[in-house]
């Protein structure tokens, strides 16, 4: 029977557990490395390591004082003190030999020193401030046992048992070999159709982490010979290798074929999301994974599958997952095929609980692991959870700084990052998440609390006024307030020179391409205003249904050409050098939850926004007029 | 008035306090360095970091299928299919740019391919299966805020955004200055009165785990000026420095008065044990810490005093110390004056509460830190613990361990630590602390649970019998079981060629310097039988006061010529290249306690006694005899 396997669905749990007994019955095997106790901070013992000298390595006097043979001062107490004469004791400092014919010493405090000689006061006990030889190690001892995490004190231990060098196990060399047509090292200016290539430097940190070291080989075409000869050569020279697909859905057959040209495949495909076509093989007894290309599904594949084999490679025991029981704040959907690591922030709800909520980015959102508190480990045949029920999670940061963690859901502004930035510069235990979800998102999630402020700017139509009217409308129990913030400028964002001519909403039915913003966020409720204004219906403007989440990802789309108009602020035009139409100044505010008031971070948050530091911010973005940012312009107690 | 103080007893809490806001004044600041995005993991960011590319930086295909206009598929149904010619489509792969006038991608496994072209049963939504420029990250966007430590994934997100490189905060490069006549570099063969520097090594380890970078200098003589010099130099080469002092007590007057001379003192003694005579200062804007020669009490000092500098050189917060909750297995005194930082070990007793042992070595004893599970933290102002208070610790290695840890206590015996290495050999999830109490010790401590299992080897001068009858009269109530283990020899360990001719314990009231082993030692008691066999009285010996707590200690001190004879087994003898008489066969059991025996790891470990591996490490020590090693010789029900 062939030893390989096509494309399965084998939970992950099987397919560690195979793959690691696949690699014992290839022999799989450590090297050792003889290196200077000094350096060997981290690194694994290979066997049992013994003293080579005691220490101390002689009879020392533990004491600045007088050593003496202890039986002159017998019967010495506070009234009949023995006087000793010169010749019957001698000097010594801490570390000294015990001199010859002595076995205690007497503290110079000790000692009353007059002209007939040394007067004690009380007897001193044989050995006393004696440090005998071996106290602390003693030739021969075991320093160490086999398979040992060697930690600073270690060091110490080896080096005072005279044990200058040791043997190691020898840090892994993994293999990284990137392959794809469409894939080009990181540069400055990669053109279209081209993807960079950061899985390596992102898994080579990751090796580094766990005491492995990863190697970087160049990236290899889509053909099958050379990624066959690429991985060979990586294979004679690394004790593992990662061979790493591209983007590309059918690339990962390509992965398999070439471990099974040079060894064997063991599993392909598992029951996990992302990371599913990974595939799990050897040549000879060297481990051979197959990465899929997606930089989330790389980082689980090797978070689940590389990590063990590296655990092995080390001979470090594998460390146990902590997992932590959280609410979820929203409702999950999850596949009942595959157990699902899907990344999540957390926050503090009002009530004390922990709450997770899922960030919604695809595999291809590197972002989304630097933005993640946390991942939702969702078990194989679970469909998913409603909000509010009990999930695990798998932490990313300390839970205490989350408690610390100012979080923003609210409509975006660039002025956001920069005011926690500001922040951090003056208090560096301070921290912001912040997520974009429009203006009407930041009433939904400070009203129930998932967030603690947000930006909003919601134009009302009837009267031109801002925000007052939306809050009373969608937050009758009240609860919050409104925080002043900034004015600004919002307008028509178009390539350099306005080549259409661009110069109010009424220009956009000529057949310019639009890029709006998503349902909820104020800038479309704007251009809706705007346009009704205009006479000119949504249906006549080319683009009116794609959707972007940011000003600056508005603003992107029209540098990079595929969009000719969007309405944004000034800062994101500004950015991509681009021209900016102003067709309207609004109001920007910020809501805040009351109870969130209470909370001293986000009151310093709060205090951020009149400093002069963040003003100066404001003022370098452009586009920003502001009179008191930071004042409580209206308050709804809660009912 | 004069800036400094003269040694104080100032309470750790407020010394620090006083030493950061010292260095704030005097300027602290941090260097920055510029470095490429794939070095930076662990790095601090030294300023935000903006996004210079989007991610994706074009309009990206995000599937293999055909990208076209999705109207074109408007109305497609199960039943009422689309039919699109070949100009209509265009075959595209993931992270293939968008072809132009196209605004959709159908999944390849959608595409039903025929003779007259695709059919297609379902419409195209606009822009699905599209990834839009800026996805992941939009140029201009803020990756990263000031002073952000750096994982994996943000490494990734850097390079998507197109930074290459960034600045950071430089690494601190902290100087070691070792002082003191009697201190030597670590090396084979040190003579009597050379004391081993091992504390920079162990010091650039802890550094190098703080993210700073730890610069040896060689060790200064007692020199008063030449102290000064080294001290001048390592300030203008590094950005902090620490000046070590000797052993001896005086030398950390030394110490302060260097750093007076070129700067100036902020802090001289701080109520903490180890670590009082402590040094805060500074020259210039640099800090400079005075530590204390004793290895316990540098650890504890660059723990608590220098890691916070550090963190602010870095601009990290300083992580809270984590603190458990333990009972005290026995009494602890501690002064009022200070604040102890006591090194202990943990067990799970039997009633499921973690019970905290301090080690009682002094500040001398760098294996006293390799040994400890925990450092107990008890205030200024507490006199310590009974037995059964609770107290609170820091560990120094994951809980979860601890309770896979099995605890000997018990007579010393090199086996022991062999049992233990061969067990990790087989599985490296095991772990084995043991502690050298001596026989009754085993029966106090495995009675008690604090031990699991101990070695014990206890004459009855009555009838030539081992262990039975001491456990029937120490542990009346049972519970426990003795395990066969070895016969091995006692003899007298003697030098080289037994200069003194010693045949038997009747040789030696004739002036040999003996050593002997602590009061409770099956060894000791062996001796004393023997003694009385052969009419010799105690004081008769020359050394009978003197207390090694193992064989080895003894054999060290014999070979160190410090002393001439000891009792003590082959093994320690053939370590020291020693002669050996033999004098006796005696018993070595285990004694273990019942409900230790239901758990696993403590059955993995009597399991081992039989082993093959064990058996031959035992005839290598030499001087062992076995039948059944791991066999359950006599059990005590418990009553």
């Amino acid at each position: 029977m062939s030893n390989y396997a096509y494309l399965t669905n084998t939970s992950l749990g099987e397919a560690l557990k195979e793959y690691l007994a696949f690699l014992e019955q290839r022999k799989l095997q450590y090297r050792t490395e003889e290196i200077p106790a000094a350096d060997a901070l981290g690194r694994m013992s290979a066997r049992a390591v013994y003293a080579r000298l005691s220490s101390p390595h002689y009879v020392a006097c533990a004491m600045d004082g007088i050593a003496l043979p202890a039986e002159r001062t017998f019967g010495a107490t506070q009234t009949t003190p023995v006087v000793l004469r010169e010749s019957e004791w001698v000097r010594v400092d801490t570390g000294d030999p015990l001199p010859q014919g002595c076995d205690a010493v007497v503290m110079i405090e000790d000692c009353e020193e007059g002209e007939g000689g040394v007067t004690l006061r009380a007897a001193a006990a044989p050995w006393q401030h004696v440090r005998q030889i071996g106290e602390d190690i003693s030739a021969g001892d075991m320093i160490l046992p086999s398979f040992t995490e060697i930690e600073p004190a270690m060091i110490g231990a080896l080096l005072a048992g005279g044990v200058l060098s040791l043997e190691t196990i020898a840090q892994p060399r993994v293999g990284i070999v990137p392959t794809g047509d469409e894939i080009v090292p990181p540069g400055g200016s990669p053109k279209a159709g081209e993807v960079m290539e950061f899985n390596s430097a992102v898994f080579c940190a990751m090796l580094r982490r766990w005491g492995a070291e990863g190697v970087a080989f160049p990236v290899v075409p889509d053909d099958p010979q050379k990624i066959v000869a690429a991985l060979r050569r990586a294979a004679e020279e690394c004790d593992m290798v990662l061979l790493c697909a591209g983007t590309s859905a059918g690339r990962d057959d390509g992965t398999a074929a070439a471990i099974r040209a040079l060894g064997e495949v063991c599993v392909h495909g598992i029951a996990i999301r992302p990371g599913k076509p990974a595939v799990l093989g050897a040549i000879g007894a060297k481990p051979v994974v197959g990465v899929p290309g997606y930089p989330v599904s790389g980082i689980i594949v090797l978070e689940e599958l590389v990590k063990p084999v590296i655990d092995r490679l080390l001979m470090r025991e594998r460390a146990a997952a902590e997992a932590v029981c959280v609410r979820m704040g929203r409702k999950l959907v999850s596949s009942l095929k595959y157990r699902e690591f899907v990344r999540a922030t957390l926050g503090y709800c009002e009530d004390g609980n922990l709450s997770a909520m899922p960030l919604g980015a695809g595999a291809g959102v590197i972002t989304s692991f630097t933005r993640a508190d946390c991942i939702l480990d969702v078990p194989q045949n679970c469909e998913g959870y409603e909000a509010g029920d009990r999930a695990h999670v798998r932490l990313l940061r300390p839970i205490e700084r989350i408690a610390r963690t100012v979080r923003i859901l609210g409509s975006h502004d660039p002025l956001i990052d920069e005011a926690a930035d500001e922040l951090r510069q003056q208090d560096i235990r301070a921290y912001v998440s912040s997520s974009h979800v429009g203006s009407m998102g930041a009433i939904l999630a400070v009203g129930r609390g998932e967030g603690q402020l947000g930006g909003v700017h919601l134009l009302d139509e009837t009267d031109g006024s801002y925000n007052v009217s939306y809050v009373e409308r969608f937050l009758p129990n009240g609860g919050v307030a409104l925080v002043e913030c900034v004015r600004r400028a919002q307008g028509l964002i178009v390539a350099k020179g306005n080549p259409l001519g661009i110069r109010s909403v009424a220009d956009l039915p000529g057949g310019a391409r639009y890029v709006n913003r998503q349902k909820g966020a104020g800038t479309r409720l704007l251009l809706d205003y705007l346009l009704g204004q205009s006479g000119v219906s949504p249906n006549q403007i080319a683009g009116y249904a794609r959707e972007e989440l940011t000003h600056t990802a508005v603003a992107a789309q029209i540098a990079a050409g595929s969009a000719d108009c969007g309405l944004g602020i000034l800062a994101a035009a500004r950015m991509y050098g681009l021209d900016f139409v102003p067709v309207y100044e609004e109001t920007y505010d910020l809501l805040v939850s009351l109870a969130a008031m209470e909370n001293p971070q986000v009151r310093a948050f709060l205090r951020v926004l009149s400093s002069e530091g963040f003003l100066r911010r404001l003022d370098a973005l452009g586009g920003y007029a502001y009179d008191q940012p930071g004042r409580i312009k209206k308050l709804w107690p809660q009912k």
